[in-house]
């Protein structure tokens, strides 16, 4: 933390000053715009003649506690893997996350709810605003250890908004299906992720090189993250799919994928091992990609059997990408993935929004009977074909990819930004840039920060 | 541990014998007083013509477990943070609240639910009980580290009784609504903590000094219960309010109000800190506040910004709490606070009270339309207006205080009676008092329990 | 890992070859036999004239997703608690389940769910596979750190063929009743993996002792499996149970008898600790005994009071064990159980069923009312007494423990075939036979493998 002290107190009155703007806005936008829905107003719901059990928090609300967790610990703790970043990990998530989920809540309202001058609030709009930060997280996820929280925050300040229109070009213009998110979620955050990681590419970030690695411990709050993104991931593709049976055939297909790509993943990982050993970063991150990989097509008829072999395709792909794609990315494409959400959420992502094509371009009125409307309300009104919705959903990832790069790259500009404080090149990956942290041992004094160089980034 | 072998003798024999005792008795006023309600009971439940999904225990039991998790893994990890306690914090946490919630299904439903001889139990019961452990608990947090599991016990014994009578005499006698215990857990559970506390003043704590911080990896254990705490709020604060839209605005306002205290901590840990790095101790237990600081008034039409402007007070008062006022509480008014239940629960407590004075003073029939009678069943009546109301708020507060108060200073000399074990100034902190601990390297052996002075205090 | 290179390399690729063919095999059978049943099939649903809220998906989902919680998190993190052994324990749990739950619906389905040449999966099937592959982890607990992965792989095979026969004898053939599993999960767990433990018996495997304890930090990993596994419980008993009240009564019981076992672990292992100390591996254990010993009666009318005394036997039986019939049951009886599942599932569990043999022989049509249909139909419809129904409970027993004993001896004739791949007697409980494993420190290398003795075991 070089520099004139004048230009340090600056620097750190960044974070706090962000906070305190982006926080003070919202709650303006808040107090003019946000009212309670007809399902979430005292007054509004004892108009109607409803029976309590009628009330969609019912329907939603343990499906929403479960994306709460997927998104909090899930991909908190997921990122805790590395040895000197743990605190950075999981307080930057909850940092990002927080703050997403209100601008999205504002962003997708005036979207998608916006009537008679207000945007209407209840628990669909908690998960949608959720899965905003979910995306932003992922994206969160190629940038870590490489950027400061105040950086972060205006990057989730341009995402979210870009998210919110891509979904709306996607989902309301084109009618396409993704209620899991391949395309809008996990293809959107991570492209918008990797494409930022390439604009901020450090040269020199082998000065950091000692501190990119695990320690076991780290490795084991890694898994909390990943245990729980997994058994929740099926109550993250249900969470938003048509209510009765849409919701429990989209958290079968779910269980099903996400099981078959833990064995991909295991069988793969011991396959291009070393002696033949398992690698933790496969089963901490390929392993979900089972969940990633039927975003869009398992609010669709896949059949258990096809779920099965998209997660367990996605597995193998998301693990051979940790150990044979990454480390190109950096040497030829000059992308610095810290937590390769190319191979958790990029490929799988793609690969599930291509399976959505395939899926949605085989949907039959005899397959889905009056579950049709449900799930392809365009094609069951004949308004639209089975081959054209198919190819509606590619020309969704189209738009998906390039709203993606193109805000990635206005995002990794802004970030760019000279007056913002980002850690230098030998203190990526410490939490000691960000935190004040106890020493390791009781009878160790806090440790100094080692400023080997005092080299600062633009 | 001092003292003649026989007196050390009876001192091992106070925890087994003391929860033999109270298991003992509870099982024996179980048998005689406690019952399946009619939703519960087979034959009960059977004689009505109900309809498999009118079971309340489809609208609450999810909500139940989420507030479960957040008793035993939310409160029991949260105070892991210290270096040398973790088994303590999570193992009697574990256990005074396996006791309080037995003992509280029984003070609280000779109290609320005592009909024809019997106590009624069932999913609200359940609830119930876990929200006075969760205010047991708290308590637990402003002694943490300075007290034995036998005192602990006996703590858990006064205050459950003693919750359970302030709770009924807020709910029940002055009709004060407080669905998520703003008042009757989380005020009450920190003064009676507090004043416990101060009962208990050691001089000379600054023995144990070296025990009382955190290492690495406490901390991202503490950050378990942390963010199990946040995402779980939503439902503590819904989880007994009115059926349909009623679970549905407090689990919503809860929300808001969370990640707006998230903003406000991580914006005032940033000012405040030393070179603008950001304190754990802050992130851990101050961007809590937001749920605490809407346990009355969440029920109620509080607004989103309303939420979000509450959240955002109490992140910011909290933090600031933890900067500048734990120390002078210990200095000036010789209140050892671990860990700084004031900050979390106190001061958020009773400025969540004052909010419900205010919410419930602003209540009208427009705004609530036909929902007034589930939020303000007097208002609703007739019986009483909007501003008597907000009075009677203001008088359940005092009355919370003083119970909170009193209790406390019983419990304090309760737990300083002669023949209780209490770890010696020197052992505070420090797990090995109570456990067999292991090394912590393989190659290390069991580490000799270090008793430089073999102080013994009363 | 001694021999010549080409049968290293062929051991290196029993895991992936076997993940592979397990998978594919699975997939083939799940493209010819799986389909949707009616509440999950888009068609099928909406044919009928149902609401939304009939689907059985919102009565059973939640409960669903806490099961999915205790066997992947539960068990995963229980098992952390040996020092070195943290990638394997919830590697391998992850591994097992994931194939488990795959090939237990395919064997499930063809004994209990067979219609017109299909097996029909909902949320039913996916919580009856949950529970088999927690019964395959109780018997992983037995043989933890003793066995390669490829070896699990093959018990699991055989053991989800075994649960799912003895399951379809008990409950189809025999009408006994065992919502919560004391027979077919725990005591068939349980006996299955002591019997395959016994017939692995290492004679020498304390060259492994000094990595058989745990850590300070491993036994707080531990504790998040043991309060996930404790806080769900009364999901996991009450998942299968009637609609309705029975749901509801079923976990009340298990929160009473869980709460009980709690207090009982602590007096115990304060009792018995040396210095009256608390011994770690009863509180993250024997606690939990009370989960196990209602898993056959809580479903029903067990009564409040017969919960706690229950649990509390439980709690208290389960802590002995760990102190008393541990080491017997090695010195004398040859069972190395890593976890001690005998004091955890197979004493309780026993215990358990024979409570089951009480409660069904005290049911009385005036106990039940018309709830007797829903618990005992075939004594509802006068098919059978209660005592009859005692009886049978009696016979489940015997059958459950005969599986159990004959399967585990089959499967440890299995896994010692000499060409499976299982780790040498000093390389027990040590991640880096299995797994790339970093420094524990960020200044240290990766530890070479200390291959002190390079005896590879048959």
């Amino acid at each position: 933390m070089a520099g004139s002290p004048s230009r340090a107190a600056g620097r750190r009155l960044q974070l706090p000053l962000l906070c305190l703007f982006l926080q003070g806005a919202t709650a303006v936008l808040f107090a003019v715009f946000v009212r309670y829905n007809h399902k979430t107003d005292a007054a509004l719901w004892h108009r109607g003649n409803h029976s309590n059990a009628d009330n969609e928090f019912y329907f939603r609300y343990p499906s929403f506690q479960d994306v709460h967790a997927m998104v909090f610990v899930g991909f908190g703790f997921l990122m805790v893997f590395l040895q000197r970043y743990g605190f950075s990990s999981v307080g930057f998530t909850f940092l990002l996350a927080a703050f997403a989920l209100q601008w999205s809540t504002l962003v997708q309202g005036f979207l998608h709810s916006f009537h008679s001058g207000h945007i209407h609030v209840g628990v669909e709009s908690m998960i949608n605003a959720d899965f905003c930060a979910g995306a932003v997280l992922i994206s969160f996820g190629a940038v870590l250890g490489k950027t400061g929280p105040a950086q972060l925050l205006l990057m989730a300040l341009l995402e979210v908004v870009l998210f919110g229109i891509n979904e709306f070009v996607l989902l309301h213009l084109l009618g396409v299906r993704d209620a899991g998110g391949s395309m809008t979620i996990h293809t959107f955050g991570a492209y918008f992720g990797l494409v930022l990681s390439r604009v901020l590419y450090r040269p020199q970030l082998e000065k950091s090189k000692h501190r990119q690695g695990s320690v076991y411990h780290s490795d084991l709050f890694a898994m909390i993250g990943t245990i729980f993104l997994w058994i929740f991931w099926p109550s993250f593709n249900s969470a938003l799919t048509a209510l009765g049976a849409g919701q429990h055939w989209t958290a079968l297909n779910t269980y099903y994928s996400l099981a078959a790509s833990t064995l991909g993943t295991f069988a793969l990982s011991a396959l291009v091992g070393e002696d033949g050993r398992l690698d933790m970063v496969h089963i901490q991150n390929a392993a979900l990609a089972g969940g990633v990989v039927v975003g869009t097509s398992s609010e669709m008829m896949l059949t258990p059997f096809g779920a099965l072999a998209a997660g367990f395709l996605a597995g193998t792909v998301s693990t051979l990408g940790y150990k044979f794609f990454t480390p190109i990315l950096e040497s030829k494409f000059k992308v610095q993935d810290t937590c390769g959400v190319h191979n958790l959420h990029g490929m799988p992502g793609v690969l599930g929004a291509l399976l959505g094509v395939l899926v949605a371009g085989l949907a039959t009125h005899e397959a889905y009977g009056d579950g049709l409307e449900s799930v392809f309300p365009l094609i069951a009104e004949g308004q639209r074909s089975a081959t054209s919705q198919a190819m509606l959903q590619l020309f969704g990832l189209f738009v998906t990819l390039m709203f993606a790069s193109v805000g990635g790259g206005l995002g990794g500009l802004l970030l760019k930004l000279p007056f913002l404080d980002s850690p230098p090149d030998s203190q990526c990956y410490e939490d000691q840039v960000h935190w004040q942290v106890p020493g390791e041992h009781e009878d160790e004094a806090q440790r100094p920060l080692r400023v080997e160089e005092a080299d600062t980034q633009a």
